[in-house]
């Protein structure tokens, strides 16, 4: 995080144009007044005057309100009870199509139409670009290669002869840790379970097969069991304990989960003629595979988790169309992008995402306009989820190929202009 | 990204319950049928015919495209016309408040009330006793350390030698790489730059002040018209460039921009008495350095850029609602936090995050949810952007505080089962 | 990799003092002149004449000569022969005694006595230092965790469907994995492996128990054995494969070695009463722990694998002593390093290296001086390699205490500067 | 650092082969016996009496004595007096001869002739053959890109207004930083400074031109020097400072060290004709091309830092040889290697190493046979320091050819075998 001398002086000359240092230095201060304002306290149910006294607090005028608290959303609130508190209304992001993008999955087949939510012009067009040229390829194979939703708590001991003798109690417990875990949910299953000793501490990593939920909270609740059992039980009890010791990877790109799997493995490939590759993208496989090492190499170069262009773009908007915790891109963006060129001149290119955190029942999928989304896709309801998670990947292949191929034929600056400054 | 025999063999097993072996590889194969559907085109101009068009050619039910197409959205419509494409409506995410949260910043002054959009259940309960927690303890410090947005074209060289003759003479071409950037932008301004040379390779990083914009899209053209600069100009020609070398970091995580900056880099800290943990949080200073200790080795320990619990949530939560690219938030969630207990027992807690991306223009800030949603927080319009990023830093210090306090408390699990399943 | 502008000016400045840009651009073109010197060739079985033609070739002064070929190198000539080709003699490292350090582990008991080779001043005493207050304090705890040596082979197959019928096959080949590997060694068995699909591409990850050896060699031979096995054998043959395909590891950090085990994983630990760290080394429990933690977000802010202060320079010292590859301390000079006060301001300290490669036999064990360290150090011979791993992880313990103590009480630089001006 | 549970189970079941649970527990323990040896203090001046005394306190046989006090180092042994401290003799470490390899750089020009000190079979052989390559095709171009050594200081604060006021200060004290460091050595350069603040920590990170030394002891001495100025003359007092604090990335791989320099950074390129590589490694462009992209990919799905082969293994041998601190090997051993074909089938090869901290003067390299080996490679002496680590590079650059060449055509294994088992 470090800030170059030149920089640090110009950014404190900056500073200094408008206020003195013992201005600033006095901006700093803690202050002890009372808040003028305080926010209506959230009760279990949702009442349209709960609302309104929000709203009332906040004291801004009726059109900033009517843009938040529209018709159909004032009539609708109830649906957003158990999704957030302090309520007071809606964001709308608007939403376009993507497709039709071929999958020849273990589980997603046929040709889908995506619905993304995104604020970014230029986003949508490229990757519908890339979905359609996947698709005249005959489309993508995407295969699920493994799953499993981690939580991991932490335990301290006095000394590392109890964290050793903990451990070799625990290995024998697997049965017992099933058992609690799954008296607290219908659809999870716990999958695996990895001992890490440093010192004294010994973290747990529980791995659960969540169904067709993400499961971020069935694998919370699972996990509390499994604990309340081993305080209950252990022969060693430890000096504290903390349901997670931040090491499950939750909410945060992690080499760990990288190497491994959290939530959802998928890898996707295609391979594209070399005259289709001039015809849609107006380039060629060569250029295409010289962007790709500049670009595997200028990843590594940079210190990324993985290597890969931008599959942030497509997750964040198909996860927030569709209901799903848009928080966990940070997590689910990284895996690795590698493009070929055959003898043929033709391009072989594949994604895989270690990472992919979705569901198609629980969490938001539920609310009105994301199930709705859901609908649109093809992933509503039971039995989705490993589709879902396939065709995230065929999206970031499709992704993946838009923009190289618009970075190749000199395109990238252009069409951003063109899009977003209309 | 690596998967046990025994885990490969549940995995395996699990798919051939339902599919033979044969069955599943024929799944797999590319198919040459043309596409049932296809997307009606995306034109510069938006009309409800064409959305029309769109749904018709879904044929989903009256329903579900009441849910994306509801009346507000119908009659707004042409605001999103710059920001997406191939648009059929808008997804409705819920917005909670948190607040108010006292900032002490450089920038940022007063008690703010924030606008968080997300289906996460607890998830603006939890910052919102964070924010309460800090403002009671007169605020949170906040300071904007640096500043500057990326880009970095690549360009490729016969050979070692030229590649160096490229950099001595670029070396000389600050000034007019500047004029050429800045002949594109009126607020944006080249701030910095970095030679990186690997064999016949040389990357140029590009860093620019951005002023109110969070400036992806300025800083690319900016950095195409530097690129033509040195294309016309160079006395030695590259065998090819790209625009972007996959070395800006854009919508990635990467140690690069975390050692550095990438967007605002900000700091924030807070001390807590001792009595004010207790009251609010029902634990202890020391408990919670007890968590932070065992926690930022879980960080370490499962390989994370930084170390910190869940900026992600607050970050896409405020993104989301004020119109950010939450995209980005694979980029911004990363950082330090960082917990100490005083001699009096009082906690010391501070986070520091040195890649946020946001704007108080531009993007989806002008849409009109979006817009409501800044207008609320005290973000809308020209000379936010600074205040804006050290509320984002002291929310997440909230997110931190917060988290904790539960895991501490033994609340975590039990908090998001009551939230979450009503 | 980058270079600031003001430094790559600087830097070119300074290349152009000497030389004009045509000169040095010169410098740098291909020669094709023949080489006016060249090295008498290795034969299987070295003589003395072998390596007088070498020193003749050479053509330096009988003093050089008598530097790297003294009497007792003359002698032993025929000791190095396996273990090194175009022999001319050997370099001489001094060796220092560092102990006694009391290590009570699951294999490692007693007072131990550790010869360190290195040209580096106040190394030793350092590490004395350390181990002497180990043992006043009744000896560091250690603990064997893992063990396993890794060797990946990688193959690449036509497409993702192919890939996935390979690994569908190979997950039930696991026993005559085991049996073709084990045919090849008398002390190395198959523990473990893993499957890496990317694309088309699938890496085998095989681990390894390789008895006393640090087993390098011995897994590269068995995992050959495999893999001519695979290619006899797969129904589904891949395009082309390597032995290795740069994911095992070997010689070089890794997040992957680091979470997991590569070589054998210890954990140390030492409770050092307050009084002690008075006397011994002139500061306090507290202080020591603010060093530990500004250190260890140092080593998270600068993006180091695990946080530990300097692991390489005891290890490397012990392995250059002992015989051991000291190539491997690229893989091995990596862990988490973590100081804690407890409630009577004692210091707890711990220390946990995943990655040590160590045998007791093969490799350089054998040689006279190295197996002269061995036997001092008491690690020579059979039975002894867990002994040894569980010693390294009590020596990096000393270091860390020393080093730490030696910063806290603003020694450090003094303590250098003493040693190694004289 | 984790362990699955079934080899937890494993390990157990092993332990418990020849000790109960409570037997094991029991060993964990500390002890409080007197340790029965102990070793003779260093003093200043090394007499043979001191070490006479070590060798009676170790109490082995003459035999292992004779192999580490031989009759040379115990007529040498005042030549080792301020490398090391404890002294009782040499460990002798076999040297073989590597080249010619023709370096055509900015520095290094010329046919050098390497002595490498390894006692792992095959590495001289392997590493000769790829410098012949190189020198065959005309000699490597290599590229000095920067230099620097890093000493890092961290200063803690009461709160982050002292933290921004104190940086405030230090940015306008580079003057008086220069002079206190330059006051200290004749030959080290104050090169950059560079500030990083998280909440009330702040880390300074300068930068030092060490002239013909590797420098670490020169640093440390110059800041120690920098921080007696600051705690004299800084306006703002710090709670408490250490002289480093673990950000410096000495003696381990860090990305800040990767990203930017420490020591010297270099790159090398060579291209080797397509009839040569089929002559002297019996494989093709293309395969060894296929072989780098699955060794990048292989190396970012284990989480290396950078992407190469086996760069440590060339310079741990080298740096050992020629008196370098080897140790230093964890930084240095890091970089990225790069392949491809040309349209003539030619291959393009190129290494790249920011990390190469070596020295012509200092450190060992005035040891007897350390300065022999300089001798023949060429580097003893002043005004060399910068040809040395180019040579690194360039024989880096062997290293990665040669051993791709052995995967490629299926010697890799064999000749292992070969050279090993003899």
């Amino acid at each position: 995080m470090s800030i170059s001398r030149q920089r640090a002086n110009q950014h404190l000359s900056r500073l200094l144009e408008s206020h003195s240092l013992q201005e600033l230095a006095s901006r700093l201060a803690p202050r002890s007044d009372t808040p003028a304002i305080s926010i209506p306290k959230h009760h279990h149910t949702l009442t349209s005057g709960e609302i309104a006294k929000r709203w009332h607090a906040l004291g801004v005028s009726a059109e900033i309100q009517a843009q938040l608290l529209d018709p159909q959303t004032e009539q609708q609130y109830r649906s957003y009870q158990h999704n957030i508190e302090n309520f007071i209304g809606t964001v709308k992001v608007p939403v376009g199509l993507v497709g039709p993008l071929r999958v020849n999955g273990l589980f997603a087949q046929g040709d889908f139409v995506l619905p993304l939510a995104t604020t970014e012009a230029a986003l949508v067009a490229s990757y519908s670009r890339g979905a359609q040229l996947i698709t005249e390829a005959g489309g993508c194979t995407a295969m699920l290669l493994s799953e499993g939703v981690s939580r991991a708590p932490g335990f301290a001991f006095e000394n590392l002869r109890d964290a050793g003798l903990f451990v070799a109690w625990a290995v024998t417990q697997e049965e017992q840790f099933r058992l609690a875990a799954e008296r607290t949910t219908r659809h999870g299953k716990l999958a695996d379970l990895e001992f890490t000793v440093e010192g004294n501490h010994v973290y747990l990593r529980f791995q659960f097969l969540t169904g067709d939920a993400a499961g971020q909270n069935m694998v919370t609740i699972a996990t509390q069991a499994i604990c309340d059992y081993i305080i209950a039980t252990s022969p060693l009890k430890p000096k504290y304990y903390f349901l997670e010791a931040n090491f499950s990877g939750d909410k945060k790109a992690s080499l760990q989960s990288f190497l491994a799997v959290r939530g959802k493995k998928v890898t996707a490939e295609v391979l594209i003629p070399g005259p289709m590759i001039k015809t849609h993208l107006h380039t060629s496989a060569a250029a295409m595979v010289d962007h790709w090492r500049m670009a595997a190499i200028g990843g590594v170069l940079s210190g990324t988790i993985g290597v890969q262009g931008h599959y942030a773009n497509g997750l964040a908007a198909l996860y927030l169309a569709c209901g799903q915790d848009v928080a966990c891109v940070a997590e689910s963006a990284v895996g690795v992008t590698r493009f070929e060129q055959t003898e043929n001149h033709d391009l072989y290119a594949a994604v895989t995402l270690p990472n992919l955190i979705v569901g198609s029942v629980g969490g938001g999928t539920g609310l009105p306009s994301q199930h709705a989304c859901l609908e649109i896709a093809g992933f509503a309801g039971a039995d989705k989820a490993q589709a879902f998670a396939e065709t995230c990947a065929a999206l970031c292949l499709a992704g993946e190929l838009s923009i190289v191929g618009a970075l190749c034929a000199g395109d990238f600056a252009r069409a951003h202009q063109k899009l977003a400054r209309g």
